[in-house]
C-alpha cells in the first residue's frame, strides 16, 4: 500500500474534498468496482471494530442479545406495512434470479431464464418486515416478552449519490428489534436505547451530540415516534448519527402478532428499532479531525500511541530496540494499544507525517540522545504540542495524557458546537443565517407545510425537537402561530 | 419463546431427525420464510460470537487485520478466473433490478423494468474475485506485500437441498485473503491457517480432526491445492470443517495483479483464501451431544454455568439468593461465565432439562438442606453425573471441573473415531465397511477415474490425503496400481 503522504485539501478551501481525501489517504476507505459500495480497508475497518465492540457491550449490558436473521425480504413483506413500503421500496436492491449458465455464445455467463424466482427478494435495507414475520411464531404468551434481540448486518439502499462511509449503497450497522407488552415498556426501551447511542458519541466517540424527536416528516417509515442524536460537523451541517424508533403496534398489525395477555386476552405486541452504522465513522472524521489528517479519540483509536525509533546505524537501533521494549511492555500493562514502528525503510519523518495523518492519539519519538539522557520526546496529535519527558514512569503519564486527550477532544468539539448555535426569532435572518451554517434554534408551528417551506426555501430541516434544554413556547418565526419549544434547524448530511 | 421440553428423536433412530430436533428445540436455529435461509436464534448465535471472538484473535496473533468488501460482484468478474466461474455461477443469488415501484392495479409492489441494471450483480458466493479486482490498485511493489486479510460477512449460494448449519443458502463465515511476493511464502500461509483451523477444532470445540490435501476433484474452484480439516460425525459421516486454498498466481493473472521485485522486475502475486463459517456450529453438535440434548465444550459455551434454586417459600428463596450471589461473584471473578435462573414462573425439574437440552456444562442446585450443611450440588453435563460438596471453595473445583469437561467431551470424540477408523485393503471389503460408516484408510492409485468410480458406486469420498500418519506406499485397493499413502474414505455431509 506505498502512497505518497500529499497534502490534503484543506478545510476552508473545499470542506467536502478535504474529506474525501482524508478518507482515501488515511487509508479509511475507498470506492469500489461496483457503484455505490465501499470497501472498507483495514485501517476504518479497525474503528469500526472499536465501535462494535463498545455498543456490543452495551447493549448486553441493558439486556439484549444479538441474533442473525436473513439478507433477502420477499418482495410482498415490504408491502404489508403501508408506510414502510413508501419509505423502502423505492431504492432496493432486487434478485430475480438464481442461477447463472454459460453463454452460448461463448462471452462469459448470461443469467439463466430458467431460473426466475416466483417472488422476487429484496435485499434488506432495513429488517423490521422480515423480524416481524418470524417474531409471529416466537411470541404467543406474555410470558414470551419482552424480546430484546440486536444483529450485527449489511442492508442495502440503491442511493444515487453517494459518499464514503455517509451515504453508500451498502453499509455496515446494527439494528435492535424489541418487542414488548405494553406501550410504557417500549417507549422506556426507545428511551433508554437513545440514551445508550448518546453515551456512546460522547464518551467514546468525544462527539458532542443533542437528543430530541424527529418531526412527523422526518421520522422512521412505519414509526410513531423516531428519537435522534444530532451532531454538529465542522462545516456547520448537521449529522443524524443514530435513531430510536417508537413502532407502535404498527408491524405487529401487520404480521399478526400477538400474545396472551395475563388474563388470557390477546393484545397486539408493541415494538421498537434502532440502529447506528458505518456512517458514524463519517461523522467521528468530520467532528475532530483537520487539515494535518485524522484526530482520533484515543478510545476509538485502533492504536492509541505509536513509537518511532531514530537511528544512524544498526548498532544505535539495537539499543533504542531495547530501551522501547521496555517501555511497550508497560504501556501494555496498563491497557494500551502501542504499536513499535521500527521498520527500516522509512524516515522518521515520513512516519511522523503517516502517524499524523492517521491520527494516532500520542506519538514517543526516540534517539541515541534520548537514551543517553534517560529521555523520550512525547507529541500529541490533538494540540500537535511536544515536550520531551523522563522515560521513568512515562507509562502512567500517557495514560493520564489519553485521558485528557480524550477530554480535550471532545471540550472543542462542544465549544465548536456552543458557538456556532444560536437562537433566531425571524425568518429573515434565519435566511441569513443559515447560510453561515450552525444549529439554529427557532421557534415553529408544529406543521408540514411551514417545515417543508423553510426547507424548499432554504435547505435547512428540522434536526430535532430537543428533548433537554429551554421549553419555552414562542411564535414560529414564519407563520407567528404558537409555538411550544424552539427546535434545531440545521442544513445537514 | 414458550416451548413444550418434548423428547428428541434418539439418535440410533434417525440421527437426521435428532439433529433437526435439537438444533430447533435447543433454539439454536429454524428455517425462515426465505427458501433455503435461516434464522440463527440468540442462543444458536452466542456460540457462533465465542466461536468468532477466538478465530479473531487467532488470526490477529498470526498477523491479520479484517476489511470489508462489496456484498456484489459484477457477472463479468465471475468468469475471469475459468475454474471458478465452473465452481461458482451456477448457485448465484442475482440482482437485475434498483427499484421496486407500486403496482398500477393496487397490488403491492413490483420490480420497475426501467430500473434494470446494465450488467447483472451476484450476491458473493465468496470473495476472491472483487476482492482481487482489489487488490490490483493495492499492489505495485513487493514493499506493499504481504498482504494479510481477512473478512467476516455473509455469503449466498443458491443450494438445492438446505440442512440448518451444515448447508444454507445464506451463511456466516469469515474469508482471508492474502497476497505473497513468492510460492513459497503462500504454501507457508496455507499451511498457517490449516494449523490454525485445526488448533481451534481440537482446543476449542473439542473436536478432533485429521488435516490434509483434498483430491484435485475436490478442490476449490481456482484453487492449486486445498488443504481441509475433516472431522467424524457420530453417525460415522465425515464434515469438512475449514479449508485453506493455495491459489497460486490464478487470480493474479485473472485480475493482472503484479508487482515489482527488489530488482524491479514485474511479477505475478500468489495467493490464499481460507474460510470456516456458521457450518462449525452443526459439527460442534454434532460431535458431541446425545438424546438428552446440547453437549457444548466449556470453551464456547455462552454460559459455562447455570445455578438453579430450589425452594418452598419466599422466605427460602431470599435465603437461596443470598448465598448464591456470593459463589457467583467467586465463579465471575475466576472468568466463568454464569447464569442464575430464579425465574418464578418455572420449576426446577423444568430448568434441569431445559439447560441439559441447551448444553450447559455445569448445572449446580442449592436448596434449604444444602443451606444448613453449606453444600450444593454440582451435575455434569457430559457425564450427566451428581455429587453434592461443600460450598468453601466450590469456584476452585469449578474451574477445574470445567477444564476437565473440555478434556473429556475431546477423548470422548476422539477414541470415537479411532474406534471407527480402520484401513481397508480390498474394494469388496471396502463396500461392506462403507456400509458401517467410519473413516476408512485405503490405498489409491491417484486418479480422479478411480475417484469417481469409488464415488459413484458407494457414495464415499476422498476426504483428504492426511498429512501425518503413516506415509507407506501400497497398491489401489480398485486397480492394483501404486499409491503413494493411504487416503481416508468416508460418506459426508
Ligand atoms: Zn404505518
Ligand atoms: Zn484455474
Amino acid at each position: 500500500m506505498a502512497k505518497e503522504l500529499k497534502e490534503l485539501t484543506p478545510r476552508s478551501k473545499d470542506f467536502s474534498q478535504w474529506y474525501l481525501d482524508l478518507v482515501i489517504k488515511a487509508d479509511l476507505a475507498e470506492n469500489s468496482a461496483v457503484r455505490g459500495c465501499m470497501v472498507i480497508k483495514p485501517y476504518g475497518y479497525a474503528i469500526w471494530e472499536k465501535m462494535q465492540r463498545q455498543l456490543d457491550d452495551m447493549f448486553k449490558e441493558t439486556g439484549h442479545v444479538n441474533a442473525y436473521f436473513p439478507l433477502f425480504i420477499p418482495k410482498s413483506y415490504l408491502s404489508r406495512e403501508a408506510d414502510h413500503v413508501e419509505g423502502f421500496a423505492k431504492e432496493c436492491a432486487v434478485v430475480t434470479h438464481y442461477r447463472l449458465k454459460n453463454d452460448p455464445n461463448g462471452n462469459g455467463v448470461i443469467v439463466d431464464p430458467e431460473a426466475k424466482l416466483e417472488e422476487e427478494l429484496v435485499v434488506r435495507p432495513t429488517s423490521e418486515t422480515i423480524i416481524w414475520s418470524t417474531y409471529k411464531n416466537w411470541i404467543q404468551s406474555y410470558r414470551d416478552l419482552p424480546l430484546l434481540i440486536n444483529q450485527w448486518a449489511n442492508v442495502v439502499r440503491w442511493e444515487m449519490r453517494t459518499r464514503l462511509f455517509l451515504r453508500t449503497a451498502e453499509f455496515l450497522w446494527q439494528e435492535g428489534h424489541t418487542a414488548h407488552a405494553t406501550r410504557e415498556e417500549a417507549v422506556e426501551e426507545t428511551e433508554r436505547m437513545i440514551n445508550v447511542y448518546s453515551e456512546f458519541a460522547e464518551k467514546y466517540m468525544a462527539m458532542p451530540v443533542i437528543k430530541g424527536f424527529k418531526s412527523e416528516s422526518e421520522r422512521f417509515a412505519g414509526a410513531l415516534d423516531t428519537y435522534t442524536i444530532e451532531a454538529l460537523m465542522q462545516d456547520g451541517k448537521a449529522l443524524q448519527s443514530g435513531t430510536s424508533h417508537f413502532l407502535g403496534q404498527n408491524f405487529a398489525k401487520a404480521f399478526d402478532v400477538q400474545f396472551a395477555d395475563q388474563t388470557g386476552k390477546l393484545e397486539y405486541v408493541w415494538a421498537t428499532s434502532w440502529g447506528v452504522s458505518t456512517r458514524l465513522i463519517g461523522a467521528l472524521i468530520m467532528s475532530h479531525s483537520d487539515d494535518n489528517g485524522l484526530v482520533l479519540p484515543p478510545k476509538l483509536a485502533p492504536y492509541q500511541v505509536v513509537i518511532v525509533p531514530i537511528y544512524r546505524n544498526a548498532e544505535q537501533l539495537q539499543q533504542v530496540n531495547e530501551k522501547v521494549a521496555g517501555i511497550v511492555q508497560r504501556l501494555k500493562a496498563l491497557g494500551i494499544s502501542v504499536k513499535y514502528d521500527n521498520a527500516d525503510n522509512k524516515k522518521p519523518g515520513w512516519k511522523f507525517s503517516e502517524y499524523e495523518l492517521k491520527g494516532v492519539p500520542v506519538r514517543l519519538a526516540i534517539g541515541a540522545r534520548d537514551l543517553e539522557n534517560n529521555t523520550i520526546e512525547v507529541a500529541r496529535r490533538d494540540t500537535l504540542t511536544k515536550e520531551t519527558l523522563s522515560c521513568d514512569g512515562i507509562e502512567n503519564y500517557i495514560k493520564e495524557l489519553l485521558e485528557e486527550i480524550q477530554e480535550n477532544i471532545y471540550k472543542k468539539a462542544l465549544d465548536f458546537r456552543i458557538s456556532q448555535t444560536r437562537e433566531v426569532d425571524s425568518y429573515d435572518e434565519f435566511k441569513i443565517e443559515i447560510e453561515k451554517g450552525g444549529f439554529l434554534l427557532c421557534h415553529w408551528d408544529g406543521t408540514p407545510e411551514t417545515e417543508e417551506l423553510i426547507k424548499n426555501e432554504t435547505k435547512a430541516t428540522i434536526r430535532c425537537i430537543p428533548l433537554e434544554g429551554d421549553k419555552t413556547p414562542g411564535k414560529c418565526m414564519v407563520t407567528g402561530k404558537p409555538s411550544k419549544q424552539r427546535v434545531i434547524f440545521a442544513r445537514s448530511y
